[in-house]
């Protein structure tokens, strides 16, 4: 399986006292990385029109290094539909061009409407998930 | 006019490399005390019930000392109602105890329904304003 | 083994356009509730005396109810002296006095001094756990 | 006298419950824009080896229009070297390609060391304020 790649610059608002990036920060990288994976664009029809939101229901996160002001990151993610309601994302980060993995990341996806009721996972979006694994 | 008080514990995720509080964060902790002030209960129910939501027109900070990890802080508020549409919070933030300021913060809000077009402020709060001004 | 309790409430600043509670957020919970477990005065010598600073070494968070503008929330913690570098951490999101776990988190933090080098955790620390287990 | 030009995309993090986003991040946005002006290669070189760290001295923000998710954002930046210890950034937000200003800003900026003494503001960052005002 292929993998989509996003990059993450680190400013101030993501360090903290201890000089390092805070730790849930992470999260929010994986979650940027993801809505470009599915289309900033889509992601806002599928809101707006389609009345599906995503939902995290389980995050794995390990830690081995971390990022530092400045840090270039690349958000590494491969994905897959494990049933028609759920996707998992596996989303690594690296500094930009390294192969050491800093941050080793699982997430759990389904979807939802606005009354919270779990729907399948939108067509547009099981299309990207079969279109980056045929790209191997 | 007297004044409504709002703690505030400074914990990791407040501060950034510097040492100090992320500068933006003061925002924060200005909008916690105001959530305070005019109740959370309260303005949840104006949000669903009486599809008013609060918007911040303009705000202005002054930093005179920074605060740090560990830190108990005080937001202490004073609030005037301008107009009918328009109050005006004067909030400074505290070490708990100290009369040194060392955040000085002037926040105008207006209120706005679901469609972003303006409204008076809400009676509740108009309420909430005079009461905290009569107890002087 | 009892549990250590921390009320967080929930503002604007918490939420996202989904009307819930941001997920990554959840981990600033953890450890908000974690440096009042440590004690923050005994937090911040610890980083400023003894070169010692906590690090989140894994995280796990299942969702299973979201939080939402207004509510107040409790954080239950557990913690266990896993060995003398590493302590776990179980904690679960709760509506305040209600029992059914909203966010199921486990944590496991080590110990590093400002070289990023591995440090055993305090003798504060493994005291606090000892004591807090002991409460059963 | 010309401007620098960021440009921000809004993701889930970014809004809050009333589905704009959420007021202090502007202030996210301009240091953002404040980092790559200076260069973040440069501001992590002034930090380590020169013992200067930027510090908001004063922040002015008027909200206009709110963003939503999925916007992309311009920060256009204007940048006058008050004195040799302050600079002034006014910085204001725009939808990408258009010319309605969302969100107007001025930021003062100081230089501190890390016993947080006033400095003056680095060479390298006085030429990058002559350079932009030049090419008008």
């Amino acid at each position: 399986m292929t993998q989509h790649t996003h990059q993450v610059r680190i400013y101030y608002e993501d360090t903290d006292v201890s000089g390092m990036v805070y730790h849930a920060n992470y999260l929010k990288y994986f979650e940027r990385a993801r809505e470009h994976f599915i289309g900033p664009e889509e992601l806002v029809r599928l809101f707006e029109e389609e009345d599906t939101a995503f939902v995290v229901y389980k995050a794995e996160l390990t830690y081995k290094e971390g990022a530092r002001l400045g840090d270039e990151l690349e958000i590494r993610s491969r994905v897959e539909a494990e049933s028609k309601y759920r996707a998992i994302f596996h989303q690594n980060v690296h500094r930009k061009g390294h192969e050491a993995t800093m941050v080793e990341g699982r997430v759990e996806l389904v979807c939802v409407n606005h009354q919270q009721n779990l729907v399948p996972l939108p067509k547009s979006v099981v299309d990207s998930i079969a279109k980056l694994q045929a790209s191997a």
